[in-house]
């Protein structure tokens, strides 16, 4: 009795900077390292290491500060974070940098930090590896034509693309989404997860995947998505927080106006302030005549599909609905051409959808994915073109936001439709 | 002339954080960041903002301290860097941490930020992409019988090998260093272009190169690569500033001791420290059977080649010359089994060299490479062997320290003497 008192007591002292035992390491963390945990009601406690520091916070989705500890050891345990992955950053006396504890993923246009808050086993396996056949993602560089650089895309081939020596390949082409790169898919997404248990269960045809990079600029154009918005001037200002990391229809994370471009790109309307003219052309004249040349590829759009997330939504149905000839499948995860509201069936989203017999017989599968704590745009839209007589598939994911958990999700209901 | 002199009272606070025009951004810099640059002279300038800072110092190599501006705005210009790639950190008021405004690169156990100083275009372009056909690096996930995990490496395929469907190829396996990971060689050491630049030149076979991840770590064993130096204790502390920023010779450029495993490792005799047999037993039980299941390998020990950098370079000495029936081509980069002194061609290296006849009808090609700044150890090691009648290629990198551009030179020269 004794001894409980005075632990008691003394319990602040004691166990101030040590994980409780039920606080797990996040999975994206550096190897070895204890911190970020994650408790089983999913709150997270951080720890920065800045003796000398005034103020130190973390940012997911909003601002925690940090307390200093005897040690100089900066701690702080969040309220429960929803399930999935989360981009994060560190604020240590107004600098904005990641942790050193994490690994770090390209998104808002830097290298961010990441925590996973893992969903229940049963949940997730979907995306996690298996003792199955695993296809392979490689790295694929080309000369671009329509920029005059060498751009960089990555390639996923089925686990039976080696074997079959003769067979050929039906094509998605998967983007990322507002300030994240060509290694977004395979790195936050688990496609190839995701691809190779799929193919395992038989629930999707093998398919090659292409995940370029959406950044295209031509030559004598000076402005890129980023510089587009503002959010690496020059000089260079700090990175605006991450845009996944925010709650919907919340504040913005970061400090700079330029950052409200993360979501504004998954739900505008074409080019609403992006240059996606670029891509597109990149794509039809360096990126498919690549992809064609060197894997075997199987002719024609009904083996060509194209989907993304958010502002890779919007590239899609930019660049797929003025180009039905090329693609037979269309994929908007949290970004597509429409959602804010005000449809048109004949004049929305340059007029795709004026003629519903035509294009119900070009497009197999117009699908339309969100999660189920991004808001109402998605649904709204899909309920338009469902009135309007366009088939479509609306998909929503439970409990998630504007996050990498509802793409990966999106992909694993999407893929399996395609290529029937 | 009273504008000039205006302007130059002035000057301080007008050009103030401004780069010069002749300060190029790094190429590892994050999409638009203008910092850091690089001035013709191959001093660099570094920005970073931090308004409530009270101490901010960049370290690459040794520590410089940067100076506030009125703006919060915190920079630097170096003295001369030696030419290519540097890791390095940022200390914010004793945090340690990467530069949100580069890339991120696996180093020391963590993403470090990364700046290439570069050469003169004529010495660099052999690892710079040219329009030559190109292979394609894989991400290969495979299940590991010897720790009870999954593991990654990556895999490079020369550019005939996706059409030359019946064709096999030989294997080198080539190794990372203290702290990195998987990632190095085609991130920091652009092995893809290098080797698309020498076989499209006619001067190396092609060939299949893996780059696992040497840290292995059995079930039950609590040590990896990484906890066996203290360097990520529990609860977790500063990571070490990056080992090849670091000068021969010089002291360890980061706050803890176990820093120093890092040249330590490239130096030492095997398992000086580390437990290099984990991923020998992973390399022979899991990587070896996977990659000649999954491509298209040339049987037998000639066509099998060893390789590494520093801690790589001793982990492939320890491997092969214990398994001579294995290997017959070994490269150490600035790491092996000597270059401590007191070399006894009969029991150093557990005696391997004890019969120079045997050896050299064995070894086609033991390659030994160094940067000449990191001092006289290999070059003796190589003498003796000499010496001692033991056939050995020396490689010495002008200039350069224990740095990656070192071992892409190394690659270039190590690779065409392989499978002849």
């Amino acid at each position: 009795m004794k001894a409980t008192i005075i632990m008691a007591a003394f319990g602040c002292a004691l166990c101030w900077g040590q994980a409780a035992d039920d606080c797990k390491p996040s999975v994206l963390n550096i190897p070895e390292a204890k911190y970020p945990c994650v408790y089983p009601d999913n709150r997270a406690m951080f720890r920065v290491i800045a003796p000398d520091a005034q103020k130190v916070s973390v940012r997911i989705g909003r601002g925690f500060d940090m307390t200093k500890g005897p040690d100089g050891i900066w701690t702080v345990s969040t309220t429960p974070l929803v399930v999935g992955f989360h981009y994060y950053g560190l604020n240590i006396d107004g600098a904005t940098v990641a942790d050193p504890s994490t690994m770090t993923f390209f998104g808002s246009g830097w290298p961010n930090s990441g925590i996973e808050i893992p969903e229940p086993d049963a949940d997730a396996s979907y995306y996690q590896p298996r003792d199955v056949p695993h296809g392979r993602v490689s790295e694929q560089w080309y000369l671009s034509r329509v920029t005059g650089r060498w751009r960089r895309c990555f390639v996923y081939t089925p686990p039976d693309y080696a074997a079959n020596t003769r067979a050929k390949y039906p094509v998605l082409f998967l983007q990322h989404g507002w300030g994240e790169d060509e290694t977004g898919w395979f790195t936050q997404g688990h496609v190839d997860y995701i691809m190779d248990n799929l193919i395992a269960a038989g629930k999707a045809k093998p398919m090659i995947i292409v995940m370029d990079n959406l950044n295209a600029v031509k030559p004598g154009e000076s402005a890129s998505l980023f510089a587009a918005r503002g959010l690496v001037p020059a000089p260079a200002a700090a990175p605006p927080a991450p845009m996944a990391a925010r709650g919907p229809g919340g504040p913005p994370a970061g400090g700079t106006p330029g950052a409200q471009g993360g979501r504004g790109a998954g739900r505008g309307g074409p080019g609403g302030g992006f240059n996606l003219s670029a891509f597109t052309d990149t794509m039809f004249a360096d990126l498919i005549p690549m992809v064609e040349k060197n894997y075997r590829v199987a002719p024609g759009r009904e083996n060509r599909a194209m989907a993304g997330l958010s502002m890779g939504g919007m590239q899609t149905f930019t660049t797929a609905l003025n180009n039905l000839d090329k693609f037979a499948y269309l994929g908007g995860f949290s970004g597509s051409c429409g959602g804010r509201g005000g449809f048109d069936p004949k004049t929305s989203c340059g007029g795709a959808f004026a003629n519903p017999a035509d294009f119900n017989k070009k497009v197999k599968v117009l699908f339309l994915g969100i999660g189920s704590a991004e808001g109402q745009g998605t649904k709204d839209f899909s309920d338009s073109l469902t009135k309007a007589g366009i088939h479509n598939v609306y998909y929503e994911s439970p409990g998630t936001a504007h996050e990498w958990l509802t793409w990966r999700r999106c992909l694993n209901d999407f893929a399996p439709r395609l290529f029937r």
